[in-house]
Parts: C-alpha cells; sequence; structure tokens
C-alpha cells in the first residue's frame, strides 16, 4: 500500500488547518479505543470520559455532543436555537455565509442568515442592532440567533471586552448566541483565558468546538452552556446523520487531546507560526499584510505571478477576494516550514 | 489513559456488528493515510484510489462518494432519487423505516415511506404493485423509489432471481432502486456471486455500501451505478454535513479493506459464526429460530427469565418484537464466542 | 360568460363536502367586504372581528390565525407542535395521513406519522399508550402530538366521554393534541354540545377550524387554545404562503356564518341529510351501511355494477377501500336530493 | 354586519394595490361560478377555461397551476426549478429576499438567494456573471436560477432589449429564468408589447402571474412555458398546501379579468394614475422622486414631518429605505384620488 501520495505532501502546506493529519495524542487515543468491543451509539466509556473532560475545561455542567465535522456541528447547533422564520445574524465573511453551501438553511428549514458588517472579520455591535432594527414586520425572518466566530475568518480574535458588548446588545435584542469555534482552540491559545472567560461568561449559549482543525483526524464537540437548550438534542444529531455508531472512535480524541494538553499546546504552536510567519512576511517589500495575525493565519496582498510560480514550487495555498494569499498555519507546522516559504517568497519577490 | 473501558468490553459481544472496532486492514491503512499533509475535501490520492478500487470491484465505470455513517449515506441517496412530494416503498422492517429517527423524511424534505409486506424481511414484488396502483391522485404521494436492504434487517439475503423479479415490478412502475448495503458484504459472502449480480445487473441505481460494519472505524460508500443521478451530489453532500474535510481517513480504510480483501473475509466470518451460532442454538430444547439464517444475524425466541439472566452474565444483545433476541455475529467474532454463549444460554436453559 | 358548466353540476352531488359553493351568508359578508380599500395582511376590520367571534364562539381567549386551506392548516399547525425529529400519532385512516400528500412531513421537515388503530375511525387509546411504549430510543422518532380527526374520516364523531380518554392519556405520555376539524361544526351539530366541550375542555391545543366544507368559498381557522404555542405563529403562516394580503375576504366569510349562526345550522343541515340517507339506504336489501353514520357521511358497500350504473346516471361519489361508496352531505343537500339518489339506487338495485 | 370598516377605508388608500377589493368583472364572474356544485381541485369547468385563456394571452401551449398568493406563487416556481443546494441570482431589492420571510429558502429546503446589484431594480447583466463566476467549489451554492421581478420593487420595467441581454447572459450560465410578475400586468400595460415578448421569447421559464394585486379577491397563476419543469408540479402544490379544493372560486376570478380585458385595463388606470401622480408630484418645490416611475409606483422623498402629518390626514402609504414614500396607484385609483393627496401633499409643504 501507500505510494500514491503526491510529492507535495512531502511538506507542510500553508493551504489548510485540515491539510494536518491527527496529531500523536489524538490517534494514540483513537488506538486505545480500537480494542475490543464497545457499546454503540455513545454509551461507552470513551464518550462518558471526553464529556467529563470538556464539562472540566469550561469549569461547568454543559451538555455535550460529538458530531463527524463542522458543518454539521454549526448547522445543527443553529437549528437548535432557531425556527425556519427566524434570522441568523453573522458576519458577512462568516464561514456559516460563505462557505457552508447552505447548510444552516438545509437544516433549520429555511432560515436566513443576516449579514453583519464590521473590522477585521468582527460583527459590529451596532450593525447588529442596525439589523434587529430595519424590520419589525412578519414579512422579514424576525432575527433570533448572534453566530460569531472565535477565531474569525481573517485570524483575529475577539477579546473579552468585546465578546460583553456583543452580549449586551444580543440580550437586548433577545438574540442567542452561537459561537463557531473551528478554531476556539487557537483563539483560547491568542486571548490567553480559560475557555469559560470566552464563552459562557460572556453569554455564548452553544459553542462548536473544533477537532479537526487542532490535530483531530475528525469530529466536533457541540457545547451547550444553555442546557434547555440542548433539550432533545441526540434526536436533532441522529436524524441529521450526525450519530455515530462507533462513538468511540470520535470521543477517544476528544480524551486524548484534552487529557494530553494537546487541544492547547497544538494551537499554540500554530500560532506561533503564524505570528513568525506574519513578521518575517512584513520584512518583505511589496507585501501587504491584510489583518494583524492574532490566530494561525496571515492574510497577505501577493502579486498574481508570484502566486502562480510559489504554486509551481509545490506549495499550496487559498486564494482570498480580490488577490490576498491565506497562509494558515497548523498544528504540525513548524518553523522551519515557515522559514521555507518564506524563502521561497523573498526569492520570487526580488527576482521580479 | 484507558482503564475506563467497562469489563462488557472485554469479551465479543452479540448485541450489534457495530459494536466491533476497527480491523488491522483498516486501521493501518488509516495510519499510513496518517502521515503529513493532504489536500482536504477528497482531492487527495486516498480518495482517488479508493474509488478506483470500487470501480474495479463493481466491474462498472460507477460514481463513488464516501460519507461518514449509514444513516447519511441512505438519507442522502434517497433524496438524490426523489422529491418531497414522492413515495419511497420499503418493507415494514426495513431499517430507513424503523431506525433512522425520520432521516429519510428530513433530508427529502416530505418525502414518505410506504410499507411493504414480505415474508422473512424481503419485499414481495406483488407488495410493490398493491402500493403503487392503490392510489394515483395528488393527494398521495407519487412511488418512485424502491428500497431494498441487503441483507436484510432479519438476517436473509435476496437471492439474484429475487432481485430480478424486483427490478421487473420497479420497471413496470418507474421506480428507481435504491440497496441499503450497510451488510452488503456479509450479503455477497452468503449469495456467492459477485457485487455485480447483486446491484447493477439487476438495475440498482444506488447503492450505500457499508463500511463501519464490516470492519471500519466509520464511514460508507455511497455508488452511483445510474451515473445521472449522481449529477451535483457532492453539493449535497456538503449541504447536509457529510463532506469530511479530512477525507483520507475515511478513503484509507476502504483501500484497506478492498485491496487486501477483508471486506469479503470480515463477512465471511460474521456469517460462518452465525451459521454456527444457528445450528448450535437449534440443538437446545426450548428455543425458536425466527428466520433461516443467511448471513450475520440469528434471531432467536428467548424465554425472558433467560435473556434476563444471560444479562446478568454480562452479554449484550437486542431484543426483537415479541420478545426474540437478536444475536449478531462480527468481523471479530470467534468460534470461541460462539461456543461461549451458546454454552451460556444451553446452562441457564437446563436451569429452568 | 358561464355555459360551461357541465350538465352533472345542475344537480346536488354526493361526492364531497366541496363540490358544493359558498352559502348565502358567507357570500353575502364577503360581498360587503369588498368596497373600498382595507389595509392588508389582516391589520382589517374584518379579521379582527372574526377572530373575535370566534373568541365569543370557544368561550375562552384564544389565538386565531386564518389560512387558505385544510391541508396548509393541519400542516401548519401540527409543525408549530412539533420538531423535525418528533412522531405524530394518529389514526391509520386520518386525512393527514393518506390524504395530504406528505404536506406534514413537508412543514414540519420530516416530522413522521405514527398510526394508531382503533373502531370505527376513532384512535383507541391503548393504542396511544402501544405506540408511545414501544420505542423509547433516539432511534424512532419521539411521538410529541396526539391528532385526532373530528368528525373522523368515516363519517362517526369523538363524544367527550371518549375525548377525556384521549386526553387522560395524551397528558400521561407528554402529547400535545391537536384536532383536524375540517368538518368540526358537523361534530359540535352532531355531539349536540358546545364547541368548548369538544376542543379546549378535553385539553385541545390547537384546533384547525373548517371553513370549506361548511359553506364558505375557501378558508380554514387556526385557533390556538394553548396560547403559548401560537407564539410567531404568523411568521409561520407568512413564510409557508398562507398569509393572505387581502385577508378580508377570508375573514368576512367566518364573519357571515357565525354571526348568522350559519355555521352550525349548514351543519345541521348535512348531518340531517345523512341520517335521512343512511335510513333509507338500509331499507334496500343487499346494501350494507359501514358505519353508523353520526354526521354529514354515509359509507355503503354497493356493488361494482351498480356503482357504475349511477355514475352514468350522473351521480359523482368518491370509492371507499374495498369497494364502499362514501355519499357525503354539503350544506346545501336537500332531502329531494337525497331521496333522487336513493330512488335511483333503489331502481338498480332492483334491476339486478 | 358591517358598520366595523374604519373611516380610513372611505378613500382609496396609496399604500398598496393589495389594499383595493376585487374588480367588478372578477367579482362578477366569481358569483356566476358560486352556482350549484362543480367538481374539487380543478377538475371543474372553469379552471379549464382559465387555463385555456392564459394559453391563449401567452399564444404558447403553456403549462398553467393556480394558488392562493404571491409568496406561494413565488416558492413554489422557485422550488420546482432547483435543489436545496443550488442559488438563486435575484436582485437585493427583490421582493423573494425583502418580504417572503425566507419562503423561497422554506419551499426549496435551503436554496440560498444570491444578491445581485442594478441600478432601478433592475438586474445588472454583468452583475450575474460576477456572482456566477466568483465561486465554483461545492462549498458555496451553485447558481442555478435567476430571477426577475417585472415590474420591479421600485416602479421600474424590464424593456424586450433588457430581458434579452438578461436571457443571453443566464444562457450562458445555464441559469433558468424565473420572473416575479405580481405585477405583471402593469409591466406589459407600460412596455406596450404582448405578453409573450416579455416572457418566453426573451427565456422565461416559468412566470408568476399576479392576479391579487390587479383586481382579484385573491389567486396567482404559475404559468410554465417550460413545459418540463412542470412536471409533477401538481404534486408539489397539494403538498405545500397551494391546491385550492374548491378551485372554480380562483380560476373563475381569472375568467373574468381575462376575458374582459380588466387584466389590462386595471393596470393600465393604475399607471396612468401613478404617472399623474409623480408628473405632479414633481411640481412640488422640496420634492425628489426616487426613480422614473414607469408602472404603477411613485417612489418620492418626503420630509419625516410631512409623511407624519400626512398619516393624521387619513393617507396611508409604506415608508421605503432611507426615508421615501412609497405611492402605490390600484385599479381602482383615480384621477380625483391623485389630485386630493397631491394637494395635501402640497399643503403640508406650503406650511413649512
Amino acid at each position: 500500500m501507500g505510494g500514491g501520495i503526491s510529492s507535495t505532501a512531502d511538506r507542510h502546506q500553508f493551504a489548510s488547518d485540515n491539510y494536518a493529519g491527527a496529531c500523536p495524542e489524538a490517534w494514540q487515543a483513537m488506538a486505545e479505543a480500537n480494542r475490543g468491543h464497545a457499546p454503540a451509539y455513545g454509551d461507552d466509556d470513551w464518550t462518558t470520559r471526553a464529556s467529563g473532560l470538556l464539562r472540566d475545561l469550561f469549569e461547568v455542567d454543559c451538555e455535550v455532543f460529538f458530531v463527524f465535522n463542522g458543518t454539521a456541528a454549526n448547522a445543527l447547533a443553529l437549528a437548535s436555537l432557531c425556527q425556519s422564520y427566524h434570522g441568523i445574524i453573522c458576519h458577512e465573511l462568516a464561514h456559516v455565509e460563505t462557505d457552508e453551501c447552505g447548510a444552516p438553511e438545509f437544516f433549520s428549514n429555511g432560515t436566513k442568515l443576516l449579514l453583519a458588517h464590521g473590522e477585521a472579520g468582527r460583527v459590529n455591535p451596532d450593525a447588529i442592532h442596525q439589523l434587529v432594527t430595519k424590520r419589525s414586520d412578519i414579512h422579514y425572518p424576525k432575527p433570533r440567533v448572534l453566530s460569531l466566530t472565535q477565531a474569525t475568518e481573517v485570524g483575529t480574535v475577539y477579546s473579552v471586552a468585546q465578546l460583553e458588548a456583543l452580549q449586551e446588545m444580543a440580550q437586548r435584542h433577545g438574540l442567542r448566541i452561537h459561537m463557531d469555534g473551528a478554531r476556539f482552540s487557537n483563539a483560547v491559545a491568542a486571548a490567553g483565558v480559560t475557555p469559560k472567560e470566552l464563552t459562557w461568561k460572556v453569554g455564548v449559549d452553544v459553542l462548536c468546538f473544533g477537532g479537526t482543525k487542532i490535530g483531530m483526524a475528525f469530529g466536533e464537540a457541540i457545547v451547550f452552556f444553555n442546557r434547555e437548550l440542548a433539550h432533545e438534542f441526540a434526536y436533532r444529531c441522529k436524524q441529521a446523520g450526525q450519530l455515530a455508531s462507533k462513538m468511540r472512535f470520535l470521543a477517544a480524541q476528544w480524551v486524548g487531546i484534552l487529557e494530553s494538553g494537546a487541544w492547547l499546546r497544538n494551537a499554540e504552536q500554530a500560532n506561533r507560526c503564524a505570528l513568525l510567519l506574519e513578521s518575517r512576511l512584513r520584512e518583505i517589500p511589496g507585501l501587504e499584510i491584510l489583518w494583524d495575525c492574532e490566530a494561525n493565519a496571515v492574510f497577505v496582498m501577493i502579486p498574481e505571478e508570484i502566486r502562480d510560480r510559489l504554486r509551481a514550487k509545490g506549495w499550496r495555498f487559498y486564494t482570498f477576494i480580490g488577490g490576498g494569499a491565506r497562509l494558515m498555519c497548523s498544528w504540525d507546522t513548524t518553523e522551519a516550514d515557515v522559514e521555507a516559504i518564506v524563502q521561497d517568497i523573498k526569492e520570487l519577490m526580488n527576482q521580479r
């Protein structure tokens, strides 16, 4: 077996944190879980342990569910927060708006996303007020949920103070708060506060805690701090095809990264590399950093011909609107990887 | 880590084939896939290889998609075969009817399951005719799909001749054919024919090929023999939360069990154990076998107090309607496991 | 204009109570409403008056909504009572099961109807208990609603005592109660009690009160006795295409039939004709009445060749399962109409 | 009866064309239809006649369906043109986007509206190109439909040449064309061409032809020029609660306004009044007309205190974004009505 992997796999790419595999801690736990028989559908010990570890992490008695991927985590969580005729306020660059192919609308049977402006990928509290008060008739979906992405799509992080301002606005308008935490670990690492300070203490009702991007092979946790909203959520998961029969393989990975601390260590490594990458790129004349790097992504304007040549050299990355390149660091990115791509960019820029 | 697994995990249970873990071939391939970076969302080499292997297996140029679990596989496949106002004909014991918590209805936005009778878990062709001709007005969902489970919910298998009769009926009434193949491998092993003889050669439009129950940690393949029906199916998977970002972990397991032949070997082992179990149980006075064992399940009427005592001895199994016990063999069930439970049953029956 | 109406329209048919037009009281009110301008979407005085009249009728402060037809009324009401993963218990002959083309499943995004047995079209309380207790795992929709049809599909009527028994069972299992009252007026006329005794006093949470079949051109009222369940229901109506812009044309008809008492008078006339029809048919040898006539329908076994000849004579009626004819009386059916069809049946039976 | 209508109903308002009642031609036909019995669900002669008249009007063999209101007409038509993972391109001011409370998303089970820019309420062909080419990955809904509103939300009209340019762009990108014709009659009257020149000759696949706003009590026609797309559409209507049982009351109104020519005469009257209104308002210093009036609406910036005083004088109208007033003329608006409101506005402006 093997042999089919192309040469571009021999290096660590900056395309996405989901280009990376599973980290040793997640893998090892999954290997341990793969022994003998275990009850299906979450009635196993690994699931119990993983749930307990998440309660410990958030220092609160929350309800926890494990699903396969981030699209489902967000869409199911949102569906449990609203009815089909409600509106979900999110940033215009939010992943649920731009990259889920209508999953929130599908799972909620027609809920509309209402797009808020805001600097650096962060929802502006005033934009919420504007969206909620603009219309109050039944011909327009009633705003019911505020969805925040932490860290944001452009690699920035909401501070506790910013979240408090959003919480106040949400409370004023009767909005529940959903947090898309595909990169929640990176946000915690960046903010330097405890998980609870970024979630239930600032009014987050439900967090979709990303595992895939922080070192798991697959799997996300849906954490309900508002436990009433979790009522019958297991049925929702089942009906929507998100109840794993061999749940232990999902849960064990969580045990692996939580018990070992890898969930945070991995994020710190990715963030550190991104910060290094940003600082090195800022030294190169002719490049422009689009947003201050606060987590594990660097958005940089690179001329088109340089991007093409970078790709010709085997590098993979996403191109952002208007010609920016998104360079994403993952748990296995190393300082050497950063220097390697920086070196290539520098050379190409000099050859211009 | 570890230590939390309860004592019942120390033995192989007969509760479900999803109590078993991942087989060595699937696991090893997944381990190999967990090296370095790979493109996300199926643009990796493992996915290409797995798709090719499935095409080879079915000896036809089919379209292949990998999803997380069986609920999603069946519900998404059915959604691609019908509109919300259509009806899906299935056996009254079909898993899509009895154990999916309304997933087909949810993914199809309201499609109705129309229940057909039939001996030993098999849809009777005449029952199809009856259902289709009973109503032809717009006040009742228009039958559009015939969904067959192979092997069936009660451990029987459709023969090629039986499938041909169903195909003829489906064609007469303009029905597309979906096959729920959660235990397709067991059916192939039991029928002793090639995969194509049980699928596209008898008119199956789309097969949901189960991986989880035959030795994978998770994962099912949706195989469209009618390639037109696969049009834009990737969008459907994405929107429904079934597009794995680290797809290689799904695909590699398929490579592992297909290249090694484990997909069939595992099924043969499970079937062999089930047949042994059936024959040994038939020797015990006071028990009644409900359906002839043809695949990997034995359904046996066991007095309630005996069932309770079996459970007290640590055995796990599902109870079927009317007091039957379902004893399911998996890829890792051994002849010794069979003898162990038979011995316990025999003793308990003798003590009555 | 005109002239195109076929000769069968010259007589009153027994096909359905929706073959009849609008009664004078409904028509006259609609004509009065058709003067000048009025605010749209229900902000008009007719809507206020109609709502008030319904509150008076039910002697309680209920929430009232007006929609276009019965399919929508039932499906929207049910959608407000349950989530997509819930089950709705109804009689196996219930209109929501047999004649709505999957509308409840569509509006609720996948809710499953769970079919209960019961004599004479009435749900048996024990059947509810059986359905609720049969399964309690998350692989099967959780029963949440009991849907009753009053009068039933086979022309029978639930007594207050029968409703009380159902209420008790519903409460025991946490089921909300929906009443499909397409022929609620006929039931009230038959039961000889007040509307409240058949609804909120026996635990009905929401009633779909039929207007179309009792003399309106179109229109049904959704009456929430459990007012919490009406929360945001106007949004649901709007999103589902059931908010009439010129609402006064719906509301005025209700004003017309409620203020004048026609809603009950019409039902009494239809019931009286049906009872006459039943008694006259019982006199004819060779016919068999299937269910005791309690409202406005008579179900009678008529030999196929007689049915064909009746149709050849211009009569229209629906054929029921197994060869029965459904003869339905409407608000404009007269005793002469009854005698006319009885005469034809008698003659045809004699000629055999 | 009566008496409850408030004094504001004594005058013709400019709030909306759905403040007007039914015109005599529609009413009279409905009255004629209200005689005796007629088959239900569209199997009556009025429905046949109305369908034939629409085919005559469009000079083509189209498929015709009658539904209750515009929300349902548009949402059902769009649902028949796309799958849940598709995108519908429409103008950012389109009614389906701004005033249907998520109905298109609900009926299509999650389809996303993709918003195009364009002057004066008209979709710009280049904006279509931009939307279609911006994304081509499966993480974003695939554009499948172009939805045009004719006349537009801001009272402008697409010319034949403009429609041809849009048709070319739609064909280039494989988009089907839906036309929201809530005010299609006004557009025909304004454009001075035949109905076919604004529809199937410029590639429109399906038109939602508004009846309510042009003089019916309620009712819209869905006209499929692309007849394949109408396949099984009756089932869709039924399941979605849009199949009228007493269909003749919908169909007769169409017969009434089509046979008599009222459909166009009413539009001409409304347009004429709107043009008069526009020209008279242009004479008043301090007002600003926002868009050239081409159909039956005038959008004018009026200072807030003047708007308040106008309302105090009993006038009703909608306020548009940024402080504009929408003054809408209907079939029963008269030149005297126009002069009355103009006189009041003029006086109030002079008093400033």
